[in-house]
């Protein structure tokens, strides 16, 4: 491949996050959290998301959804969600097998919901027969690049808190919307009103490692217990600790996701104007939606990496990274244009 | 109220069912399907559909549906099914939170599946981030109050055996299907088929109890196991086995299910052409959909028993039974007419 | 068969239930428990179970459990109970398989809990390792059948309820044990702290029902939700409220029980003083366990009906019904007694 | 604390491990596993546990087990085990409340099952009211610190699949017993008939991760999808890989698990001998478990940090890692000595 746009999971750790596995590789350390590292992790997110914010590191994206939902729902209730969220098609099923969660998922064109849109699986309250809407789930940025603005998530949250649901933040890049937005990581949950966010390290750069973010006291008790039932606790904690740290130190994760959108920007504008390239979303985080004429998307993935996003009509996905470099971009745009220059002149 | 269209389940039980219960009620009897009477009713079930039917006797619809798919899927394989089903909106969350299960859910215009409608669910094969379709659920005749033909099914059932799915069949109203098509249970199942179908007695006229029945012989096995796991075996069998074989004798069933058909037929013609009504379903079963001017249907809903279906149209269901009186049929028909012809005067 | 002893689910229906099943099939009810009849149950049950019981009715005694402890635990919380307890040992693994529950099971003499017993298992609290203790459940009458006094309910309730623990009755033959003891339903449920407790139908002469009983209001909203989703819901509820209604009225229950009681007592006193057999448990209730010299269980078996308990041991069960008939007790008592002497004169 | 034994989880990476981590930090990589250094690390499992294994590698311990067991059971099914098995004890209910599984717990003298303790648990084959046994799950080495030789488990393994059960090895510490018995990790699963083991690799010295492996070819479909789902499929697999690459290289693991062995070893050789501490089990693997007077581990873990493993009978656990210096136990085996001292001559 000449170079990837499959994922921000194929990026490497950055350099200072390698740095710190290292420097805390040293003696024995207690175990499950009872350790300085990730003692100063914690002190380090409570900075960030507020003095009352219950931080509690766990190892997938995916664990951090189900163990914040386990944590906010009844066994009848279930999740309002956009059909494009993580948590329903590409989570294995997980919500449902793991933790018998109905996601109540509404089609959404952004992959954002709406007050609107949540109401329409606000309905048969009450009734025994019927799933009951528990919590409203959000995905910062979104799925297809998307982002909520400040604004358009303390409407969420007022909503859902007015008809007694609580707000998740599914924040797997929540670093890639706070820096499109030019906010803090609090400004967009816990001073937005979401009960439970996460902050997601993987795609930050981090090796491994989510942060859930506890933002309603009264569910902070179960989470211990969730978390290690549900398989997310990791036993030398110390070394998710200290990568929190690092990404953390300085806002380190700033500049890594404000450089993976200015990459999806710069791919945006080199291919936007190529004659039948169709972008299919609006490009706010580090990922570019584009639908191709027939044929084009494969001819390009035999030299560069990235995903079909869409089997049925086609759309594909380039994602950037915190270590995608502008010369690639710049590469695969100009191939992306020629291939689709070459479709038409045939 | 001057009567009821809720609800089949309103219904009480025919009465040569009635008979049957005190004929059983004597002396002992083996437990759990040891005995004669569920000998009989399962032979009278083979007799219906088939000699290689594996019949299981349950007690809930949603029993029913949650035990045979239980046993039809794998733990990461989900359920094609139309978003109306029973299965996705009536079961309270029962195939996700008690079986693990995601419903791949699709929407209709008139609660039937097709082999296209299908196909939007079948993608991301092979891949282990996507919950994998593993069996197409369908009901008959369906929550909508419509029915498939036998060739509409088999199309069903030859696209998902060709795909490596399994057909369910969910005959919560199997009867009202057979008597609206004048064709046999089998031919709706196993002659169609279907690998597991299920043959509601509750709605056709039972004080409870469901048929399960396999008609793949490499799924019944797990049958038992399922059944008692799940909450769906009764222990005296033996009051289960003689509703279902009084049901079948003579095949009682079908004018229990033409009658209730016949009477929906009927409340549809006395207001189809009633300015104002728009009947929203094709009437093929025992059921009518129905949109009616603002408010009238609460004006009714003061004198007359029957469901708003859908809170955000208005759309209301009016359900006929085995015992559903012709004379409060056009009652309750001239009350709507009269009702809508009051909305439009006023 | 000369007789059964295998199971009080082998029994017929009361006849007085059986006549009121009859007498309410009679035109249309409201389906779920919106009916009159079931009004009246309810209300029978309150008169019985004080004026503060939230009644449920649901179909099968593993449900009743199922649904009671989903409602009494959060998600990483467990059950200590018997080993002996049906919950562990008959429900198909309904506890672990459908609603998640780890039983933390206790090896008893007798199938009674003590609160030492108890304590064995209050270990590790607050370690998120370990499965932490919610519910003290015990069975009354005992799958041993054992009774608990009311003082060592209460002492139990007391035991638990200081720990932060509730109290779960297993009632599925309360009858038997409240005939016993010559009290109330009530004084070994409400009165002696019980949270939860099911009063169980099937074996007390109903065709099918368990009645649970939550005392504890801050439990009872979520009931309906939990057995809806649990497949415990009947829709033609009238027949199950009718059955109750019988049941209870004059304390239908007490005579029926009290004679099973009275039939155990007889058939224990007919084979005690027989040389090689052993009783191996109190006879309190309806049932008799022995153990007797090997080879004589199978030979019994061919005529009489009774199960092997334990099939290590050879651990015989003999359970008595309402239904059992004084003569059959004495011929079986002289089967066991003949067949013990002929084993031991050969 | 002077020294820690709580845990070798509290020991750091292994320092070819870190330098293995950073060694592939450099540019894109497929995530998911579709990397070459995970290829490599799959080899060298091959290479260790033969060539028809497959390799699965997954987050934790728990996730591992659980996993594992989805694979090779089926809905009704248990796992027999012993009480003392992490699965039983230490996994926050995961095994239950994520997967469903009964776990048929054995009481055992030292932590490991026989043929003989086995078949306490092989009853009520067939009857659909009974959890059925599926598997066998042994720990190797046991939570006890005692060691499995081949030919036990071989035995077991034969035991197991004579009456149709698979045999599941629990390789949390794997390396440890392999050390022990100087023996191969082959020998003790897969050439002793184990049908799914897990290599541990974070006690053994990774920062984290474990490799189930599994050694019957029709099971092994069904990995990806339930690692998936079970949130056990780490996105940036490279780094998992190049951790178990690192501690295969040259049978790394051996000399870190010999000298964590060594030192509980003289662990138990400096305190057998003084008056009053009472070795519990026998020394095989890299714990020591001891009784000490009364009083006499509180005032140790003033300044020592271990476990108190049996809070009613005051059992203490020692356990050592591959950084356990011998000054730390010599200096500790010296202050329990002293310390049993203080106390017999108060």
């Amino acid at each position: 491949m000449r170079a990837h746009f499959n994922s921000d999971n194929y990026a490497p750790v950055l350099p200072e996050v390698m740095a710190a596995l290292a420097a805390v590789n040293e003696g024995h350390a207690p175990a499950y959290g009872g350790d300085a590292v990730t003692a100063r992790a914690h002190a380090a997110l409570r900075a960030e998301f507020g003095e009352h914010a219950h931080p509690f590191l766990v190892l997938t994206g995916t664990g951090a959804n189900v163990v914040s939902l386990r944590a906010m729902l009844k066994p009848w209730q279930g999740v309002v969600c956009a059909d494009s969220a993580h948590l329903n098609v590409d989570e294995g099923g997980a919500p449902e097998a793991l933790a018998g969660i109905k996601l109540l998922a509404v089609a959404t064109p952004d992959g954002k919901l709406t007050p609107e849109l949540v109401d329409t699986r606000l309905v048969r309250l009450g009734d025994e027969h019927a799933v009951q809407p528990g919590v409203v789930s959000v995905t910062q940025s979104t799925e297809l690049g998307t982002v909520y603005t400040p604004d358009e998530l303390e409407a969420l949250a007022d909503h859902a808190h007015a008809r007694g649901l609580l707000l998740h933040v599914d924040g797997a890049r929540l670093a890639n919307a706070a820096a499109a937005l030019g906010v803090s990581l609090r400004t967009i949950t816990t001073d937005a009103g979401a009960d439970v966010a996460s902050f997601g390290g993987t795609k930050a750069g981090l090796m491994m490692g989510e942060a859930i973010v506890v933002l309603r006291d009264e569910l902070a008790p179960a989470l211990p217990y969730l978390r290690k039932q549900s398989m997310q606790l990791g036993s030398k904690m110390r070394y998710l600790g200290a990568q929190f740290e690092a990404l953390l130190a300085q806002q380190r994760w700033r500049p890594a996701a404000e450089h993976a959108n200015a990459m999806a920007d710069r791919l945006a504008a080199g291919v936007r104007e190529a004659p039948g390239v169709r972008l299919t979303q609006a490009v706010q985080a580090n990922v570019v939606f584009a639908i191709l004429p027939s044929g084009v998307a494969e001819r390009l993935q035999r030299e560069w990496g990235f995903y079909t996003w869409d089997e049925r009509t086609g759309e594909v996905r380039w994602m950037c990274s915190h270590d995608t470099r502008a010369e690639d971009v710049d590469a695969f745009a100009a191939a992306v244009t020629a291939a689709v220059g070459e479709t038409r002149s045939a």
